[in-house]
Protein backbone atom coordinates (compact mmCIF):
# COMPACT_ATOMS: atom_id res chain seq x y z
CA UNK A 1 0.00 0.00 0.00
CA UNK A 2 1.05 3.40 -0.68
CA UNK A 3 0.00 6.20 1.42
CA UNK A 4 -2.12 9.44 -0.29
CA UNK A 5 0.36 11.54 1.83
CA UNK A 6 3.34 9.21 -0.40
CA UNK A 7 1.38 9.42 -3.00
CA UNK A 8 1.22 13.03 -3.06
CA UNK A 9 5.16 13.45 -2.17
CA UNK A 10 6.12 11.49 -5.07
CA UNK A 11 3.94 13.49 -7.88
CA UNK A 12 5.47 16.79 -6.12
CA UNK A 13 8.60 15.44 -6.48
CA UNK A 14 8.84 15.81 -10.55
CA UNK A 15 9.31 19.57 -9.64
CA UNK A 16 12.61 21.17 -8.77
CA UNK A 17 11.13 23.32 -5.96
CA UNK A 18 9.72 20.07 -4.33
CA UNK A 19 12.93 18.16 -4.90
CA UNK A 20 15.25 21.15 -2.93
CA UNK A 21 12.43 20.91 -0.32
CA UNK A 22 11.95 18.26 0.56
CA UNK A 23 15.94 16.78 -0.48
CA UNK A 24 14.38 13.78 -2.14
CA UNK A 25 14.55 12.38 -5.72
CA UNK A 26 12.44 10.10 -7.67
CA UNK A 27 14.43 7.34 -9.49
CA UNK A 28 12.85 4.19 -11.61
CA UNK A 29 14.13 1.70 -13.62
CA UNK A 30 16.23 -1.57 -12.51
CA UNK A 31 19.34 -0.63 -13.85
CA UNK A 32 19.53 3.04 -12.62
CA UNK A 33 18.09 1.93 -8.74
CA UNK A 34 20.65 -0.52 -8.96
CA UNK A 35 23.50 1.73 -9.74
CA UNK A 36 22.55 4.43 -7.08
CA UNK A 37 22.51 1.38 -4.13
CA UNK A 38 25.49 -0.37 -5.15
CA UNK A 39 26.95 3.47 -5.05
CA UNK A 40 25.79 3.93 -1.29
CA UNK A 41 22.90 7.00 -2.13
CA UNK A 42 20.30 6.17 0.47
CA UNK A 43 17.05 5.87 -0.47
CA UNK A 44 13.74 6.92 1.89
CA UNK A 45 11.02 4.70 0.30
CA UNK A 46 11.17 1.76 -2.30
CA UNK A 47 8.30 -0.09 -4.35
CA UNK A 48 8.71 -2.97 -6.67
CA UNK A 49 5.98 -4.73 -8.15
CA UNK A 50 8.14 -8.01 -8.82
CA UNK A 51 9.17 -9.60 -5.77
CA UNK A 52 12.40 -10.48 -4.46
CA UNK A 53 13.92 -7.85 -6.34
CA UNK A 54 15.12 -5.74 -3.12
CA UNK A 55 14.07 -7.08 0.22
CA UNK A 56 12.97 -3.96 1.62
CA UNK A 57 11.25 -3.11 -1.71
CA UNK A 58 7.26 -2.48 -0.39
CA UNK A 59 5.41 -4.50 -2.79
CA UNK A 60 3.02 -3.19 -5.10
CA UNK A 61 0.74 -3.76 -7.68
CA UNK A 62 1.45 -2.63 -11.42
CA UNK A 63 -2.13 -0.46 -11.03
CA UNK A 64 -0.49 1.39 -8.14
CA UNK A 65 3.04 1.68 -9.69
CA UNK A 66 0.68 3.50 -12.59
CA UNK A 67 -0.40 5.89 -10.11
CA UNK A 68 2.89 6.82 -8.33
CA UNK A 69 5.10 6.54 -12.11
CA UNK A 70 6.82 9.91 -13.93
CA UNK A 71 6.39 7.98 -17.11
CA UNK A 72 3.91 6.01 -19.47
CA UNK A 73 5.34 2.79 -19.39
CA UNK A 74 5.88 1.98 -15.40
CA UNK A 75 9.04 0.20 -14.72
CA UNK A 76 9.10 -2.60 -11.96
CA UNK A 77 11.06 -0.41 -9.49
CA UNK A 78 10.35 2.99 -8.01
CA UNK A 79 12.51 4.54 -5.16
CA UNK A 80 12.60 7.60 -3.08
CA UNK A 81 16.46 9.03 -2.96
CA UNK A 82 18.46 11.77 -0.37
CA UNK A 83 19.07 14.42 -2.45
CA UNK A 84 23.33 13.70 -2.75
CA UNK A 85 25.26 16.97 -0.91
CA UNK A 86 26.89 19.27 -2.84
CA UNK A 87 30.76 18.72 -3.80
CA UNK A 88 33.24 20.92 -4.83
CA UNK A 89 34.06 21.30 -8.36
CA UNK A 90 36.96 19.55 -9.07
CA UNK A 91 40.07 19.88 -11.66
CA UNK A 92 39.62 17.64 -14.68
CA UNK A 93 41.31 18.17 -17.83
CA UNK A 94 38.26 18.70 -20.10
CA UNK A 95 35.56 20.43 -19.03
CA UNK A 96 32.12 19.92 -20.25
CA UNK A 97 29.61 22.88 -20.19
CA UNK A 98 26.03 22.91 -20.67
CA UNK A 99 24.09 26.42 -20.94
CA UNK A 100 20.45 26.22 -20.95
CA UNK A 101 19.41 22.94 -22.71
CA UNK A 102 15.75 22.56 -21.24
CA UNK A 103 14.98 18.79 -22.48
CA UNK A 104 15.79 16.19 -19.10
CA UNK A 105 16.20 13.50 -21.29
CA UNK A 106 19.07 15.22 -23.08
CA UNK A 107 20.90 16.01 -20.34
CA UNK A 108 20.37 12.28 -18.81
CA UNK A 109 22.19 11.16 -22.91
CA UNK A 110 24.59 14.01 -21.67
CA UNK A 111 25.19 12.21 -18.53
CA UNK A 112 25.88 8.47 -19.66
CA UNK A 113 28.07 9.94 -22.28
CA UNK A 114 30.45 12.02 -20.50
CA UNK A 115 30.31 8.48 -17.78
CA UNK A 116 30.96 6.69 -21.19
CA UNK A 117 34.40 9.17 -21.82
CA UNK A 118 35.66 8.69 -18.36
CA UNK A 119 34.45 12.63 -17.27
CA UNK A 120 33.17 13.60 -13.57
CA UNK A 121 31.32 16.57 -13.59
CA UNK A 122 29.47 18.77 -16.22
CA UNK A 123 29.21 22.66 -15.55
CA UNK A 124 25.53 24.13 -16.13
CA UNK A 125 24.16 27.41 -16.51
CA UNK A 126 21.22 28.05 -13.89
CA UNK A 127 18.64 27.83 -16.84
CA UNK A 128 19.44 23.96 -17.60
CA UNK A 129 17.20 20.85 -16.49
CA UNK A 130 17.45 19.92 -13.51
CA UNK A 131 19.96 16.31 -13.57
CA UNK A 132 17.57 15.25 -10.28
CA UNK A 133 14.62 15.60 -13.29
CA UNK A 134 12.73 11.52 -12.94
CA UNK A 135 13.57 11.91 -17.08
CA UNK A 136 16.89 13.30 -16.56
CA UNK A 137 17.67 10.46 -13.99
CA UNK A 138 16.13 7.48 -15.92
CA UNK A 139 17.89 8.70 -19.31
CA UNK A 140 21.23 9.00 -17.61
CA UNK A 141 20.95 4.78 -16.72
CA UNK A 142 22.77 5.48 -13.32
CA UNK A 143 25.53 7.47 -14.63
CA UNK A 144 24.79 10.41 -11.84
CA UNK A 145 26.77 8.42 -9.60
CA UNK A 146 29.76 9.02 -11.20
CA UNK A 147 29.18 12.43 -13.14
CA UNK A 148 28.29 15.01 -11.27
CA UNK A 149 26.18 18.29 -12.45
CA UNK A 150 27.07 21.87 -10.74
CA UNK A 151 24.61 24.27 -11.14
CA UNK A 152 26.33 28.14 -11.00
CA UNK A 153 24.60 31.41 -10.98
CA UNK A 154 27.01 32.93 -13.60
CA UNK A 155 28.66 29.82 -15.99
CA UNK A 156 30.24 32.69 -18.21
CA UNK A 157 32.84 33.72 -14.96
CA UNK A 158 33.15 30.20 -13.71
CA UNK A 159 34.19 29.14 -16.81
CA UNK A 160 36.83 32.08 -17.51
CA UNK A 161 38.59 31.35 -13.88
CA UNK A 162 38.94 27.56 -14.58
CA UNK A 163 42.20 29.54 -17.33
CA UNK A 164 41.49 27.08 -20.21
CA UNK A 165 40.74 27.87 -23.47
CA UNK A 166 36.98 27.60 -24.17
CA UNK A 167 35.15 26.21 -26.84
CA UNK A 168 31.64 26.40 -28.16
CA UNK A 169 29.29 24.31 -29.91
CA UNK A 170 28.18 25.91 -33.01
CA UNK A 171 26.67 25.67 -36.46
CA UNK A 172 28.79 28.28 -38.08
CA UNK A 173 32.54 27.51 -36.58
CA UNK A 174 35.57 25.91 -37.69
CA UNK A 175 35.12 21.79 -38.78
CA UNK A 176 35.81 19.42 -35.90
CA UNK A 177 37.91 17.70 -38.04
CA UNK A 178 40.05 20.38 -38.98
CA UNK A 179 40.90 22.02 -36.11
CA UNK A 180 43.24 20.36 -33.92
CA UNK A 181 41.19 19.77 -30.43
CA UNK A 182 42.99 19.96 -26.99
CA UNK A 183 42.08 17.80 -24.36
CA UNK A 184 43.07 20.51 -21.44
CA UNK A 185 40.17 22.80 -22.67
CA UNK A 186 36.20 23.73 -21.98
CA UNK A 187 33.90 22.51 -24.64
CA UNK A 188 30.34 24.49 -23.90
CA UNK A 189 26.98 23.61 -25.59
CA UNK A 190 23.91 25.75 -25.69
CA UNK A 191 20.56 24.77 -26.12
CA UNK A 192 19.41 23.60 -29.57
CA UNK A 193 16.93 26.58 -29.91
CA UNK A 194 18.77 29.45 -28.37
CA UNK A 195 22.08 28.51 -28.53
CA UNK A 196 24.66 29.68 -26.30
CA UNK A 197 24.46 32.94 -24.63
CA UNK A 198 25.93 36.14 -25.60
CA UNK A 199 27.79 36.60 -22.48
CA UNK A 200 29.66 33.38 -22.52
CA UNK A 201 29.98 33.52 -26.89
CA UNK A 202 32.31 36.75 -26.00
CA UNK A 203 34.53 35.17 -23.75
CA UNK A 204 35.38 31.96 -26.15
CA UNK A 205 38.67 31.25 -27.83
CA UNK A 206 36.61 29.75 -30.74
CA UNK A 207 33.53 28.41 -32.21
CA UNK A 208 33.75 24.52 -34.00
CA UNK A 209 31.07 22.67 -35.57
CA UNK A 210 30.76 19.41 -37.04
CA UNK A 211 30.39 20.32 -40.89
CA UNK A 212 26.98 18.21 -42.50
CA UNK A 213 27.62 15.78 -45.83
CA UNK A 214 24.14 16.63 -47.08
CA UNK A 215 24.26 17.55 -50.97
CA UNK A 216 21.40 19.93 -52.41
CA UNK A 217 19.26 22.39 -51.51
CA UNK A 218 17.32 21.06 -48.28
CA UNK A 219 19.65 20.21 -45.51
CA UNK A 220 18.90 19.37 -41.86
CA UNK A 221 19.07 22.91 -39.39
CA UNK A 222 20.89 21.06 -36.72
CA UNK A 223 21.85 18.23 -34.83
CA UNK A 224 20.82 16.94 -31.44
CA UNK A 225 22.44 18.28 -28.61
CA UNK A 226 23.88 15.12 -27.48
CA UNK A 227 24.86 13.36 -30.15
CA UNK A 228 26.92 16.67 -30.82
CA UNK A 229 28.45 16.12 -27.77
CA UNK A 230 28.88 12.55 -28.45
CA UNK A 231 30.65 13.33 -31.59
CA UNK A 232 32.86 16.02 -29.96
CA UNK A 233 33.87 13.56 -27.18
CA UNK A 234 35.21 11.03 -29.43
CA UNK A 235 37.27 13.83 -31.54
CA UNK A 236 38.85 14.20 -28.08
CA UNK A 237 39.17 10.43 -26.67
CA UNK A 238 40.01 9.11 -30.39
CA UNK A 239 43.63 10.66 -30.00
CA UNK B 1 -13.92 22.85 -34.19
CA UNK B 2 -12.66 19.45 -34.35
CA UNK B 3 -15.54 16.59 -34.94
CA UNK B 4 -15.56 13.54 -32.56
CA UNK B 5 -14.78 11.70 -35.78
CA UNK B 6 -11.66 13.34 -36.38
CA UNK B 7 -10.55 13.37 -32.72
CA UNK B 8 -10.52 10.01 -32.52
CA UNK B 9 -8.66 9.23 -35.76
CA UNK B 10 -5.97 11.43 -34.67
CA UNK B 11 -5.73 9.49 -31.22
CA UNK B 12 -5.59 6.01 -33.73
CA UNK B 13 -2.52 7.26 -35.24
CA UNK B 14 -0.66 6.89 -32.54
CA UNK B 15 -0.84 2.76 -33.69
CA UNK B 16 0.81 1.33 -36.52
CA UNK B 17 -2.39 -0.73 -37.52
CA UNK B 18 -4.01 2.68 -38.21
CA UNK B 19 -1.72 4.62 -39.63
CA UNK B 20 -1.16 1.70 -42.36
CA UNK B 21 -5.16 0.89 -42.19
CA UNK B 22 -6.09 4.84 -43.21
CA UNK B 23 -2.87 5.50 -44.83
CA UNK B 24 -2.13 8.24 -42.81
CA UNK B 25 0.27 9.79 -40.22
CA UNK B 26 0.13 12.90 -37.62
CA UNK B 27 3.15 14.94 -37.26
CA UNK B 28 3.31 18.00 -34.53
CA UNK B 29 5.55 20.66 -34.32
CA UNK B 30 6.56 24.18 -36.41
CA UNK B 31 9.87 22.99 -38.26
CA UNK B 32 8.57 19.00 -38.99
CA UNK B 33 5.20 20.38 -40.58
CA UNK B 34 7.20 23.02 -42.72
CA UNK B 35 10.23 20.74 -43.47
CA UNK B 36 7.00 18.02 -45.04
CA UNK B 37 5.14 20.80 -46.56
CA UNK B 38 8.05 22.60 -48.31
CA UNK B 39 8.90 18.57 -49.66
CA UNK B 40 5.52 18.32 -51.02
CA UNK B 41 4.05 16.16 -48.80
CA UNK B 42 0.11 16.11 -48.55
CA UNK B 43 -1.98 16.63 -45.66
CA UNK B 44 -5.80 15.67 -45.01
CA UNK B 45 -5.89 17.94 -42.11
CA UNK B 46 -3.89 20.97 -40.90
CA UNK B 47 -4.64 22.34 -36.71
CA UNK B 48 -3.52 25.41 -35.56
CA UNK B 49 -3.39 27.54 -32.13
CA UNK B 50 -1.67 30.41 -34.05
CA UNK B 51 -2.94 32.09 -36.09
CA UNK B 52 -1.29 33.06 -39.85
CA UNK B 53 1.20 30.16 -39.47
CA UNK B 54 -1.14 28.46 -42.83
CA UNK B 55 -3.64 29.97 -44.83
CA UNK B 56 -5.87 26.64 -44.69
CA UNK B 57 -4.95 25.53 -40.97
CA UNK B 58 -8.20 25.06 -38.87
CA UNK B 59 -7.60 27.66 -35.91
CA UNK B 60 -8.61 25.52 -32.58
CA UNK B 61 -7.83 26.45 -28.95
CA UNK B 62 -5.29 25.37 -26.79
CA UNK B 63 -7.68 23.38 -24.98
CA UNK B 64 -8.72 21.53 -28.40
CA UNK B 65 -5.18 20.91 -29.12
CA UNK B 66 -4.34 19.46 -26.12
CA UNK B 67 -6.77 17.31 -26.81
CA UNK B 68 -5.49 15.77 -29.94
CA UNK B 69 -1.88 16.25 -29.57
CA UNK B 70 0.54 13.14 -28.57
CA UNK B 71 2.75 14.74 -26.65
CA UNK B 72 2.49 16.15 -23.12
CA UNK B 73 3.25 20.10 -24.11
CA UNK B 74 1.61 20.64 -27.23
CA UNK B 75 3.14 22.64 -30.67
CA UNK B 76 1.45 24.98 -32.28
CA UNK B 77 0.41 22.86 -35.13
CA UNK B 78 -0.65 19.84 -35.88
CA UNK B 79 -0.74 17.94 -39.16
CA UNK B 80 -2.26 15.03 -40.55
CA UNK B 81 -0.44 13.51 -43.53
CA UNK B 82 -0.44 11.22 -46.35
CA UNK B 83 1.74 7.89 -45.53
CA UNK B 84 3.88 8.35 -48.51
CA UNK B 85 3.94 5.62 -51.10
CA UNK B 86 7.12 2.94 -51.00
CA UNK B 87 10.22 3.10 -52.39
CA UNK B 88 12.78 1.74 -54.10
CA UNK B 89 16.36 0.39 -51.95
CA UNK B 90 18.78 2.53 -53.46
CA UNK B 91 21.86 2.02 -53.81
CA UNK B 92 24.36 4.03 -51.42
CA UNK B 93 27.93 3.25 -50.77
CA UNK B 94 27.11 3.52 -46.25
CA UNK B 95 24.17 1.64 -45.54
CA UNK B 96 22.61 2.09 -42.12
CA UNK B 97 20.86 -0.65 -40.91
CA UNK B 98 18.85 -1.01 -37.28
CA UNK B 99 17.81 -4.32 -36.16
CA UNK B 100 14.43 -3.88 -33.54
CA UNK B 101 15.19 -0.47 -31.72
CA UNK B 102 11.55 0.26 -29.68
CA UNK B 103 12.17 3.71 -28.54
CA UNK B 104 10.49 6.44 -31.71
CA UNK B 105 13.11 9.07 -30.17
CA UNK B 106 15.83 6.99 -30.77
CA UNK B 107 14.92 5.95 -34.36
CA UNK B 108 13.79 9.67 -35.37
CA UNK B 109 17.24 10.97 -33.50
CA UNK B 110 19.01 8.17 -35.73
CA UNK B 111 17.10 9.81 -39.14
CA UNK B 112 18.21 13.09 -38.32
CA UNK B 113 21.75 11.90 -38.15
CA UNK B 114 22.04 9.77 -41.25
CA UNK B 115 20.37 13.16 -43.01
CA UNK B 116 23.33 15.47 -41.49
CA UNK B 117 25.64 12.96 -42.59
CA UNK B 118 23.86 12.40 -46.01
CA UNK B 119 22.22 9.59 -46.23
CA UNK B 120 19.06 8.91 -47.80
CA UNK B 121 17.81 5.47 -46.50
CA UNK B 122 18.00 2.90 -43.59
CA UNK B 123 17.22 -0.37 -43.53
CA UNK B 124 15.11 -1.49 -40.38
CA UNK B 125 13.84 -5.19 -39.84
CA UNK B 126 10.55 -5.44 -38.87
CA UNK B 127 10.65 -5.61 -34.72
CA UNK B 128 12.05 -1.94 -35.18
CA UNK B 129 9.51 1.00 -34.51
CA UNK B 130 7.56 2.07 -37.33
CA UNK B 131 9.31 5.85 -38.46
CA UNK B 132 5.63 7.57 -38.47
CA UNK B 133 5.28 6.64 -35.16
CA UNK B 134 4.20 10.66 -34.15
CA UNK B 135 7.77 10.44 -31.64
CA UNK B 136 9.78 9.43 -34.25
CA UNK B 137 8.54 12.21 -36.87
CA UNK B 138 8.85 14.64 -33.98
CA UNK B 139 12.18 13.05 -32.97
CA UNK B 140 13.71 13.27 -37.19
CA UNK B 141 13.00 16.80 -36.83
CA UNK B 142 11.39 16.83 -40.12
CA UNK B 143 14.34 14.81 -41.49
CA UNK B 144 11.87 11.89 -42.73
CA UNK B 145 11.51 13.25 -45.67
CA UNK B 146 15.21 12.74 -46.84
CA UNK B 147 15.72 9.82 -45.41
CA UNK B 148 13.59 6.97 -46.23
CA UNK B 149 13.09 3.80 -43.52
CA UNK B 150 12.71 0.34 -45.12
CA UNK B 151 11.02 -2.08 -43.32
CA UNK B 152 12.34 -5.53 -44.17
CA UNK B 153 10.60 -9.42 -43.98
CA UNK B 154 14.57 -10.32 -43.35
CA UNK B 155 17.28 -8.02 -42.70
CA UNK B 156 19.59 -10.75 -42.70
CA UNK B 157 19.18 -11.79 -46.17
CA UNK B 158 18.64 -8.57 -47.76
CA UNK B 159 21.71 -7.42 -46.13
CA UNK B 160 23.99 -10.22 -47.66
CA UNK B 161 22.55 -9.68 -50.96
CA UNK B 162 23.83 -5.65 -50.86
CA UNK B 163 27.25 -7.86 -51.73
CA UNK B 164 29.43 -5.31 -49.40
CA UNK B 165 30.64 -5.69 -45.95
CA UNK B 166 28.82 -6.26 -42.92
CA UNK B 167 29.97 -4.29 -39.60
CA UNK B 168 27.81 -4.71 -36.17
CA UNK B 169 28.20 -2.15 -33.40
CA UNK B 170 28.55 -3.93 -30.04
CA UNK B 171 30.40 -3.68 -26.65
CA UNK B 172 33.13 -6.20 -27.73
CA UNK B 173 34.35 -5.51 -31.11
CA UNK B 174 37.76 -4.26 -32.53
CA UNK B 175 37.70 -0.11 -31.40
CA UNK B 176 36.77 1.93 -34.13
CA UNK B 177 39.35 4.32 -33.40
CA UNK B 178 42.15 1.68 -34.31
CA UNK B 179 40.07 -0.32 -37.01
CA UNK B 180 40.63 1.07 -40.38
CA UNK B 181 36.50 1.47 -41.12
CA UNK B 182 35.38 1.69 -44.68
CA UNK B 183 32.97 3.66 -46.55
CA UNK B 184 31.43 0.92 -48.70
CA UNK B 185 29.98 -1.00 -46.12
CA UNK B 186 27.35 -1.61 -43.66
CA UNK B 187 26.65 -0.90 -40.41
CA UNK B 188 23.97 -2.75 -38.05
CA UNK B 189 23.06 -1.45 -34.76
CA UNK B 190 20.99 -3.51 -32.31
CA UNK B 191 18.42 -2.66 -29.56
CA UNK B 192 20.40 -1.71 -26.35
CA UNK B 193 18.61 -4.36 -24.64
CA UNK B 194 19.06 -7.40 -26.96
CA UNK B 195 21.41 -6.13 -29.20
CA UNK B 196 22.03 -8.03 -32.48
CA UNK B 197 19.74 -10.51 -33.66
CA UNK B 198 21.69 -14.04 -34.19
CA UNK B 199 20.49 -14.66 -37.37
CA UNK B 200 22.29 -10.89 -38.65
CA UNK B 201 25.63 -11.46 -35.86
CA UNK B 202 26.50 -14.94 -38.30
CA UNK B 203 26.91 -12.94 -41.47
CA UNK B 204 29.19 -9.55 -39.79
CA UNK B 205 32.44 -9.37 -41.46
CA UNK B 206 33.89 -7.79 -37.68
CA UNK B 207 32.22 -6.42 -34.53
CA UNK B 208 32.82 -2.91 -33.79
CA UNK B 209 33.31 -1.27 -30.78
CA UNK B 210 33.07 2.30 -29.41
CA UNK B 211 35.59 1.66 -26.38
CA UNK B 212 34.97 3.56 -23.16
CA UNK B 213 37.65 5.68 -20.85
CA UNK B 214 36.36 5.48 -17.49
CA UNK B 215 38.93 4.26 -15.11
CA UNK B 216 37.85 2.13 -11.97
CA UNK B 217 35.80 -0.51 -11.12
CA UNK B 218 32.56 0.65 -11.54
CA UNK B 219 31.62 1.69 -15.13
CA UNK B 220 28.59 2.41 -17.83
CA UNK B 221 27.40 -0.63 -19.33
CA UNK B 222 26.65 0.93 -22.43
CA UNK B 223 25.98 4.05 -24.76
CA UNK B 224 22.52 5.16 -25.93
CA UNK B 225 22.37 4.00 -29.18
CA UNK B 226 21.68 6.99 -31.47
CA UNK B 227 24.67 8.25 -29.42
CA UNK B 228 27.05 5.38 -30.91
CA UNK B 229 25.56 5.86 -34.62
CA UNK B 230 26.58 9.68 -34.08
CA UNK B 231 30.03 8.42 -33.36
CA UNK B 232 30.03 5.50 -36.10
CA UNK B 233 29.40 8.45 -38.88
CA UNK B 234 31.42 10.80 -38.24
CA UNK B 235 34.94 8.07 -37.47
CA UNK B 236 33.18 7.32 -41.51
CA UNK B 237 33.08 11.19 -42.85
CA UNK B 238 35.84 12.75 -41.12
CA UNK B 239 38.59 10.93 -43.56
Amino acid sequence: MISIKDRKLIFQLSKKKYRVQNKLFVAEGEKTIEELISNGWKYEMLFSTKKNLYPDARPIKLSQMKQITHFKTPSPILGVFNLPQSKRIMSESTTIAIDGISDPGNLGTIIRLCDWFGLSQILCSNETVDCYNPKAIQASMGSIVRVRCHYLDNLGDSLKSLKKPIFGASLNGKSIYKYRLVKNATYIFGSESHGISKDILKNLNCELTIPHFRTGKLKPDSLNVANSLAIFLSELSRV
